[in-house]
C-alpha cells in the first residue's frame, strides 16, 4: 500500500498540507525525516524519535549493504524489526554515497563498480540489484538508482549522467515488484535549467509513485539551489509527493515547503548536536561557547523537548566540553524536536491557511542570523 | 539527615541487609553505585538510571572541581540540580586520582600541590578544601582526602602514608559542619593486614558515619584483594555503613555482601559496555564477535531492559562494530540493569534467609566462567 494525498493547498505559494499512507503508518506531509544512516539515528532510540513526533526516518541502503549487508538484515525480517523502528522508512540508494567517491568507481552502462569505503572489497550495483536490495530491506520508500553528477560539473558531463539515470530508472521501473513499496525517480540535471525540465520530464512519462530532486545542496550556492529547485519542481506532477533530497537548514525547510516540498531529510539536525551547535527558534546557537558556562536556563524556553525539559545551558556545555557521550543524546532531542515541530508549525499553519503569517518572521528572523554567524 | 540501619543479617555469612536513610531519600543496601565522575553516569540519563532501580551514583570531586568547577555547580544550585539527579548522591574526594598520577602531585603534610591532568594548571588540596568543596557540591555522602599508595607499595610506604591518611582524617572530621552530609573515612594500609588493622582502629576511634576501604583493586592479585578486604572490615564497626570502594565484577559483589561489605562502586558496568562486554546471569559475553552478527536472540532472554525488551544481539553487534553511540546506550542499560538485578536479587534473598542458595550457584557459573576467559 502506498497513497500520497494532497488535502490543503496554500493560497498564496506552492506550500501544500498532505498526507502519504503506507503498510507501517501515515505520514502527515510536509515531513522531516531525520537519517539512519546505518540503521540508527545518531545517539537516538527509536522510541525516543516516536516521542519526538518522528513519522518516517531515512536509511541508507547503500550503507546497510556494505555493512551489516542485506542478508543478515532480510534474516531478521527486514529493516524495520532489524532496528526496531515500526514506523515508515525510507532509504536512499546510495548514488549520492558512491559517486561521492569518484576515486572509488566506475560508471558503466549496466552499472557501476565501486570499492567499499570500510574495506575495500569489489562491488557492482545495478538498477535492478539496487531494486533488489531495497525489496529484501523491506523498506516503504525506496529511490532508484542515479547518477550524481558533483558541483560543478560542465553541460555535457551533467547531460550525460542525466541520460544514464534515465535508462536506469526505465531498468528500476521494470524491476520494480513489491506492491507495498513505492520507488520514488531522482530529477538530476546539475545547475543546468533545461537538463533539470528534461530529466524530469523523461522521469515522469515512467510514472513513477513520486519523485525526488537529487543532486542539489552538494556545494554549489544556496541561491543557486533555490533556483534550480524552483524550476524543477514545475515539471513534477502536483498529484505526486515531491522530495527535496539532502536538505536542509529551518529557514531552507521553509523556502522550499512554500515552493511545494512534501519531504525533506537531512543530517544537520544531528550532526549539529554532536558538534554543539542547538537550533532554537530565534536562530542557533553553539554550547561549547564560554558565554553558557553560568547559564542557568534551558537551551530554549517554553521548549518541551527533554533536554530542555531537565537541564540548563551550564550543563549541557559542560557535558559537550568534556565530551560526554549524553552531550550528543540531549543535543540530539533539541534539535530533532526542534525540527518537528518547525515542520507540525508548518502544517497547522497550512491546515489554518495562515502560512505566510508563519513564514515570514520565521524568514526575517532566521535568515538575518544566519547572515550574523557568517561575520 | 543521615541514618544506617541494618535491617537483616545473615545466619550463615557477614552479608547483611540495611538502609541508607539521606535528605534525597532512602537506600537500600547492599547498593551499587554507577559512576558519574564528570557528573553524568556514561550514555545514560538520571530518567532512565532511576528506572533502572539506581537509587545512588557516585561522582568525582576531583573531576568536578577542575571541569566545570565547584563554583559554577554552587551557582547552578548543587550538583543534584546541575546533572537534574535529585536521588543520593556519594562524591569520591579524588585522592585516587591525584595519587594515580604521581608525576604530577606533590605530598606534604599540609595537603598535595597537584597539576590539573585537563590543562596542567596547579592546585592545592588539603583535608579541609576537600570537605569544603564537596560541602559545596551538596552531595549526600562525601569522602575524606586520603593518600592511596599504589600497589605495589613497600611496608615503610604504606605505613607513612596511613599515619599521614589519620591526621589527614582527624583534620576533615573537625571540618565538617553540615549535618546533612555525611563524610566517611577511607582505610588504607596496602596489602598489609597490621597496617590495615591500624588505620580501621585509628579512623574508628574519630567516629565518622560510615568507613570505606580504599587502596584495593588497583593492580594486586584478586586473591589478595579478598584477604585485605575479609581481614580489615573485622576492625570496622558493623553500626556503620562499610564501602568498598572501585569494586567490582558481579562474582566480587557477592563475594563481598557475604564479607558484609554495604556499598560498592566501579566503572565495569559502563565502561565494558562502551567495549562490547555485556554481563548475563551465564557470564560475560561480547557483542562484537563475529558469532552474533546472525543471531536473533535478546542479549539475555527474560532481561527487562529496554536493550533486551526490544534489540537482537545481531543489531546490537551491527551497532558495536559501526561504533554507533546507540551501541554505548543499549550496552550501558543492559549492564547497569544487570547490576542493579543483581544487587535486588542478593537483598531479596537476604529478606528470604537464602542468601546462600543465591551465592552459591552464581559463583559457580561465573568463577567458572571467568577461567574460561582467561584461556
Amino acid at each position: 500500500m502506498f497513497r500520497f494525498t494532497v488535502t490543503h493547498r496554500d493560497s498564496y505559494t506552492h506550500a501544500r498540507l498532505g498526507r502519504i499512507e503506507t503498510n507501517h503508518g501515515t505520514v502527515a506531509t510536509p515531513a522531516f525525516m531525520p537519517v539512519a544512516t546505518q540503521g540508527t539515528v545518531k545517539a537516538t532510540t527509536p522510541h525516543e524519535l516516536q516521542e519526538l513526533g518522528t513519522e518516517i526516518i531515512l536509511a541508507n541502503a547503500y550503507h546497510l549493504y556494505l555493512r551489516p549487508g542485506v542478508e543478515l538484515i532480510e534474516q531478521a525480517g527486514g529493516l524495520h524489526r532489524f532496528m526496531g523502528w515500526d514506523g515508515p522508512i525510507l532509504t536512499d540508494s546510495g548514488g549520492y554515497q558512491i559517486f561521492s567517491l569518484k576515486d572509488l568507481c566506475r560508471i558503466h552502462e549496466e552499472g557501476v563498480h565501486f570499492r567499499s569505503h570500510l574495506d575495500g572489497s569489489a562491488h557492482f550495483l545495478t538498477p535492478e540489484t539496487v531494486v533488489q536490495t531495497q525489496k529484501r530491506l523491506g523498506v516503504d520508500i525506496a529511490m532508484v538508482l542515479d547518477e550524481c553528477v558533483s558541483a560543478p560539473s560542465s553541460y555535457s558531463e551533467a547531460a550525460r549522467a542525466n541520460a544514464l539515470t534515465t535508462r536506469w530508472a526505465e531498468r528500476a521501473r521494470t524491476a520494480t515488484t513489491r506492491d507495498d513499496q513505492a520507488f520514488f525517480a531522482i530529477v538530476q540535471g546539475g545547475v543546468f535549467p533545461d537538463l533539470r525540465e528534461q530529466s524530469a520530464r523523461e522521469l515522469t512519462t515512467l510514472d513513477f509513485p513520486g519523485y525526488a530532486v537529487g543532486g542539489l545542496s552538494v556545494g554549489e550556492d544556496p541561491v543557486v539551489t533555490h533556483e534550480v529547485a524552483r524550476h524543477t519542481i514545475q515539471f513534477l506532477p502536483a498529484s505526486r509527493p515531491r522530495y527535496l533530497m539532502g536538505v536542509g537548514l529551518p529557514e531552507q525547510l521553509v523556502r522550499y515547503v512554500s515552493l511545494g516540498f512534501d519531504l525533506f531529510d537531512c543530517v544537520l539536525p544531528t550532526r549539529n548536536a554532536r558538534n554543539g551547535t542547538l537550533f532554537t527558534w530565534r536562530g542557533k546557537l553553539n554550547i561549547r561557547r564560554a558565554e553558557y558556562a553560568t547559564d542557568q536556563r534551558p537551551i530554549e524556553e517554553n521548549c518541551e523537548c527533554y533536554a530542555c525539559r531537565h537541564f540548563s545551558r551550564a550543563y549541557l556545555r559542560h557535558l559537550a566540553v568534556a565530551r560526554e557521550i549524553l552531550s550528543a543524546r540531549l543535543n540530539t532531542l533539541h534539535n530533532l524536536y526542534f525540527y518537528q515541530q518547525l515542520m507540525r508549525s508548518m502544517r497547522e499553519a497550512l491546515a489554518d491557511g495562515r502560512f505566510g503569517d508563519f513564514a515570514r518572521p520565521f524568514l526575517a528572523v532566521n535568515e538575518t542570523e544566519k547572515e550574523e554567524e557568517r561575520v
